[in-house]
């Protein structure tokens, strides 16, 4: 039987999965965080941000995953140096050369295969469509159909609800959700480029840097040309 | 834009995936073989079966990624000593200790991202439902819910049939059919206990004998109790 307040969470070290968490420990669900390194550049940054976090949250386990298959399949500027971080364009409908293929999907199929065994009752993850960069794998169709899928193929006594909280927010709700649960933004990463000081220009300050502006809060961490 | 004749071809070294990746090479499909090691005990003797087999089937690209999380997950007899590997029961309904939970997902996901950035149209394994040990993501359902998820999960060029040739098959007619495709029997491993005699006890080796008996077929591979 998988017991409802014992949760997986998919915790990258950004800001999104960050308020995630939080709002899942202010539940009082029992926290085991997954951290997956696909070979991306930041990662030596971001699993830094993930410990840190775990700490703070006082998960119950923690589970670093190497997936650097996804990098050796290749396909997105995250993962291969020949392809440029391209400088932000939040008006593009387009895909974006950081999105690693079915990336999403991977990193869900380990959640839930750590969840089945852990008896958790459910999986959290960070993923946002409505202020996003246009993954096809963060849009809440995505996670209707996976949910499908996982009552379909884990044991009949096993239930894991598949959990998306910010997946209708704007960064600008996350920051204000997150400020207000003492979300510790201060922990996290999420520049594509750097991980000294964030670099400000990539999708992903970009988004990051307009929530904190929107929602009238002074981002913590440092960047370059700022 | 993807093409409809290249696959990517989940491969384990087992009959079942042996007789697919025949059936599509049949078919004219160009292979893109992909073996997962997950720490299952007869791990050696499954990659060595399927180089050999890659060889055969002339395979114009091959890739063994390392799952070993999913044995550090644990929950199955196939990863974890202190977990039995129970003798044959084909009579029960149970999902049997060797299930590996939510394995299929794993391998799928993994396979789905290759094919997209190959521009592949097709992902096939060689799950079988009728005839199987009772797992659940072996079952026709659901693979229907996966193509939902890959459908809505990569790019909206990315056009990926998910390809299970076999599952309507009993053992019996998968023998027949690669017998008569000439599929290279001899080449695969089915025993989930040993890696040089198979044990003939094991569900997976108890399925496999049945078949080839029904089919009226010798098994070349050697056992211990024959």
């Amino acid at each position: 039987m998988s017991d409802p307040k014992r949760a997986v969470v998919l915790l990258s070290g950004g800001m999104d999965s960050c308020v995630v968490a939080t709002m899942l420990a202010d539940e009082g669900y029992e926290l085991n965080l997954l951290h997956t390194n696909y070979g991306q550049r930041t990662e030596a940054k971001e699993l830094a941000c993930f410990h840190a976090l775990a700490d703070h949250l006082g998960a119950a386990r923690r589970m670093v995953v190497d997936i650097g298959h996804l990098a050796a399949i290749g396909g997105s500027s995250l993962t291969d140096e020949r392809i440029e971080v391209t400088r932000a364009d939040l008006e593009s409908r387009e895909v974006p050369s950081s999105y690693v293929p079915f990336r999403n999907a991977n990193i869900l199929a380990i959640a839930v295969s750590w969840a089945e065994v852990l008896d958790a009752g459910a999986v959290a993850i960070g993923a946002v469509e409505e202020d996003s960069s246009g993954y096809p794998d963060c849009r809440e169709v995505f996670y209707d159909a996976f949910r499908r899928v996982v009552e379909l193929g884990t044991r009949p006594e096993t239930d894991i609800a598949i959990l998306t909280p910010v997946i209708r927010m704007t960064k600008e709700e996350i920051v204000r959700t997150g400020t207000r649960l003492g979300a510790r933004f201060d922990l996290t990463w999420s520049c594509y480029r750097s991980e000294g000081l964030a670099c400000g220009e990539c999708d992903s300050c970009a988004l990051r840097l307009r929530g904190f502006e929107r929602a009238g809060q002074r981002d913590p961490i440092a960047y370059v040309s700022r």
